[in-house]
């Protein structure tokens, strides 16, 4: 298997964590891929119209996307746990993992508003408007101790890909003095080698 | 349970499609909701930091997003099949799915930059590439027989749903002289009424 990949992608790190947690990193080989937005690409596009990172290409050319559903797939190749099989935890973990992938889009787009996007271009509320629901997602889940001291999933694979995004593309933004449960709950998860392994390098 | 909704959102008529076919929808109660980037909704963020469309809210008082988990949850609540439960077809439906979602969250993003951004900061480069991911992407299911002519499922809903957005907000822009094909998956659509209720009002 393929894994299109640049150690900058918050989701593409998602899906590297998992196939490491789930042992089948060395079944799949990553690729190296860069795309942004305003900027064409048309070899990657004929992978995915989206042109984003990352897509899983399966042995027979197919191909999965996006990373959520890369990581239910690898999740069920290797029979793991990442994600419950049944019952309330299956949709609070979820639906978790939705908000934590939203919370990502939206530091995307914050990262797009004010670096990518021409200088005298740039709309001040759509800025703060997603950086807010970033934060107040990161406010939400330090009150979720299910969550920072619960099983390994998808959720908390989430929370560390938001919080390694944050430190990486807004290092100035304080959450770990505001959130200081967050905090602790980084500094457990960077014991596992999979996590750390794959930090985004320094910007 | 609730349903956050507005007519306008193609994302609450993906849910709102699954949930008539699924023979649910009468257990659901829609809950008209406003949301617009860039515009605070302190009441509806502490339903769902990220301020989107829709959510399930369960008679228990959990909140269960975004609107594919949504549709997993209520095939899994009917015994449905809008997603296959197993084989390489599962995972096909599952990417379309997201291909699909990608191409709804590139044509918001083409709506936001051409209406709701003050126009002197809009973006040329920015919205020709999102429009681009969503045209390419209706380009790829053109080709699609087995979507457009296969069973019943969430990728089908999915399509639906961008096509009925792109008559919505983008009446202009010739898909059906560009892809005949959706033309006549769309019509044949039409014609389940699930499908056809949930048209988007006239802008």
């Amino acid at each position: 298997m393929k894994l299109t990949f640049s150690p900058a992608s918050p989701f593409a790190r998602k899906v590297r964590i998992a196939a490491i947690e789930l042992g089948l990193i060395d079944k799949i080989e990553l690729v190296p891929a860069s795309v942004a937005p305003g900027t064409p690409n048309d070899d990657y596009q004929r992978i995915t119209p989206l042109k984003k990172l990352p897509v899983l290409i399966l042995g027979n050319g197919d191909v999965i996307l996006d990373s959520y559903v890369i990581v239910e797939y690898l999740n069920e190749l290797a029979g793991g746990s990442l994600i419950p099989d049944y019952g309330p935890t299956r949709w609070k973990v979820k639906s978790d993992h939705s908000l934590l992938q939203g919370m990502l889009d939206s530091m995307l787009l914050c990262r797009y508003e004010s670096i990518t996007r021409p200088e005298a271009l740039r709309w001040k509320a759509w800025l703060e408007d997603h950086w807010n629901r970033a934060w107040s997602g990161m406010a939400r889940f330090e009150a979720r101790d299910d969550v920072l001291s619960g099983p390994f999933t998808i959720a908390q694979i989430g929370l560390v890909c938001v919080l390694g995004y944050a430190d990486f593309r807004f290092a100035d933004c304080g959450w770990r003095k505001a959130f200081p449960r967050l905090d602790k709950f980084h500094q457990k998860m960077l014991q596992r080698p999979s996590v750390k392994i794959s930090v985004p390098p320094a910007a």
